[in-house]
């Protein structure tokens, strides 16, 4: 059968040429980076030189880049020691961030009592800066925290204009970039964040490593105690290979970046152009139709299916081979509505179904023809 | 340069099995587990697939078994967990524990101002049960955190009695198993644990990969949040590869349980022999001599080396191409002293060099002469 992947928000391919650095890793370098002989030293050497080239991308130091098991972990790990290791005890953030920052400070507000506010947003969900330049008056220490592309309406946040908003009074910010990180170029000196999120697997690396950027001098301790590994921010043997995968998977995502930002748009691009021509009305949801605030990753369309064809919609992609996601894909599993859509979308449009597609170099016009074709029998 | 591995304790050289297992799984299974549709499904196929081996292995159910990024954050989670969420208000552990249980526990003491007692070790370093009897007599909710097979000087610690005497005292306990699975057999249905700790890489698997058991109805919470993965209790996209890697490591290791005893066992007395009649009066310490109570896997030697030499000692093995550990790998980058030595060494033979040699099945007793032949120079 035909098998066509464009739910690469969710996940992404792994490139050869890091499954191929990671197995060299696997079979020539078993030995602890922590242990001090030739065995360990040559791990704790690809370690670090895999931090100094992951941190040249960001224009920061190797001592800034924090190996974690994922973006979900980083983000944790930044919220939570900013609460309980540097006072904090307010956080402004928005309804429509990812669950691994949205549970994790509901959490903190259970177990600190501290004060959470939801930014404002139109009704594309855009943040609104008027309202958060509101919010960051405040005597209590506080901490931001945003995400810089939304994972299922694809808004791109002015990560400058917030960072400096956010330094101007004073007040810490963090940034889940895990949708950004290997998509678009960051230079951390040019832009304020105190703290970002990323994660290997959204940039064609592998699942189970990730990065928190930790500007110098923060503070923050680590969420996860034992070795003095990570200069002592989070304990546990290091999963080398997967570091070396993900400096490898980084290196190629911005040595092509260019190029490939280009093919992806283009497809994103064509996909929109042949929606709007084969079927009738479709909407996009967020700034996924929008070129200048909207990734060139991904689209989420809400589509004019009859009532009667709307509940089958995905399970239907899903036998014509076609993989998509519902909101973001820690719910796709599940029958809840997206916790994104609810907030921009009216009751009408709630009620016919919004699909995200999301698109990678691995993927070709060829693809986005059948996929269109397939859902014009499901909206006429 | 002749390169010799002794170090099998701080971590293994990964099966080639297991790399070519995960090499399959990165190239045919890229979907997230948390998505719907085929791609996802095949991933959440092969991670559960996994858990239900490996819960196989220890005689209980698959949903007792959490994935996690090592055997650190499995410690970790079951600790916290039980201090914050189960209300226990005191930790009875001891000083011998790895950092990942010792260094947890003391944060946590500072945190939530908990009760901790250490119990007593007699000069071997194992636990005094009489002891361990009159602190279990109390009216805090309590949870007693030791150690299966202690990584530095092999002492076995007696599961089943220790865990009988804590479910008779109604009092939680986790064990640190992370030198014994893989290595012995483990029926969970006969030994009361409520929580236990692994790690893959030092069963021939891969690195950033490890679970944790968590009896049923344990009432424990996740430590880091975001998605639904691992039934709400470790949020975080699962690293597929890994968690397959560790299932192969671990199934190779209990089909081959019983030989590769035998070949190791025999490496490691055919060392204490050759080291005994080489070398005067080596001794050996904890448990690490004794075919019992110590395990099969390593050995910690105290050389009598003269002063003037005994600095050097480490530093020269590496440059004979020898891999051994002084103490544990966290701390073998550092000058400080072992911990566990520090507990059961009387001053004079703290003073001396002890070096822990562990054994796997890829070493050779042709690695065992030239090794002990190294140490002979040193101690002349």
């Amino acid at each position: 059968m035909k098998q066509v992947y464009f739910d690469n928000a969710a996940t992404t391919l792994i490139r050869d040429e890091v499954i191929k650095g990671m197995v060299e890793v696997m079979n020539g370098n078993y030995g602890n980076p922590s242990s001090s002989h030739s065995f360990g030293r040559s791990s704790k050497v690809l370690i670090e030189k895999s931090r100094k080239a992951i941190a040249s991308h960001f224009n920061v130091s190797a001592s800034e880049i924090i190996f974690t098991s994922g973006g979900t972990e980083a983000d944790n790990l930044v919220l939570k020691s900013a609460v309980k290791d540097l006072g904090v005890r307010r956080i402004i953030t928005s309804k429509i961030e990812h669950h691994a920052v949205l549970h994790t400070v509901q959490q903190l507000e259970v177990d600190y009592k501290i004060n959470v506010s939801y930014v404002s947003l139109d009704k594309n969900g855009n943040v609104d800066f008027e309202h958060l330049e509101n919010l960051l008056k405040t005597d209590d220490k506080t901490l931001v925290s945003l995400m810089h592309i939304n994972n299922e309406i694809g808004n791109i946040l002015d990560l400058r204009r917030t960072a400096k908003l956010c330094k101007e009074n004073n007040v810490l910010f963090h940034t889940d970039a895990v949708q950004s990180v290997g998509h678009y170029n960051l230079d951390l000196q040019d832009i304020p964040v105190d703290f970002l999120a990323a994660s290997a697997h959204k940039f064609h690396g592998p699942k189970g490593v990730g990065f928190a950027f930790i500007r110098k001098n923060s503070g923050l301790k680590p969420m996860i105690y034992g070795g003095e590994q990570e200069r002592g921010l989070r304990a546990g043997t290091e999963s080398v290979h997967n570091i070396v995968g993900m400096e490898l998977a980084l290196k190629a995502a911005y040595q092509n970046l260019e190029k490939e930002h280009q093919v992806v748009f283009g497809l994103k691009q064509y996909f929109i152009d042949k929606m709007k021509s084969e079927i009738p009305n479709p909407t996009f949801n967020g700034e996924s139709e929008n070129t200048e605030n909207g990734t060139y990753t991904l689209v989420n369309v809400c589509l004019p299916v009859p009532p009667k064809k709307s509940a089958m919609l995905l399970f239907q992609l899903d036998l014509k081979g076609i993989a998509c996601s519902k909101g973001s894909a820690c719910q796709s599993g599940s029958s809840r509505n997206s916790h994104v859509l609810s907030e921009i979308l009216n009751e009408d449009d709630l009620q016919k179904p919004s699909i995200r597609f999301s698109f990678s170099i691995y993927n070709t016009k060829a693809e986005v023809d059948y996929v269109v074709g397939v859902l014009k029998e499901f909206s006429t």
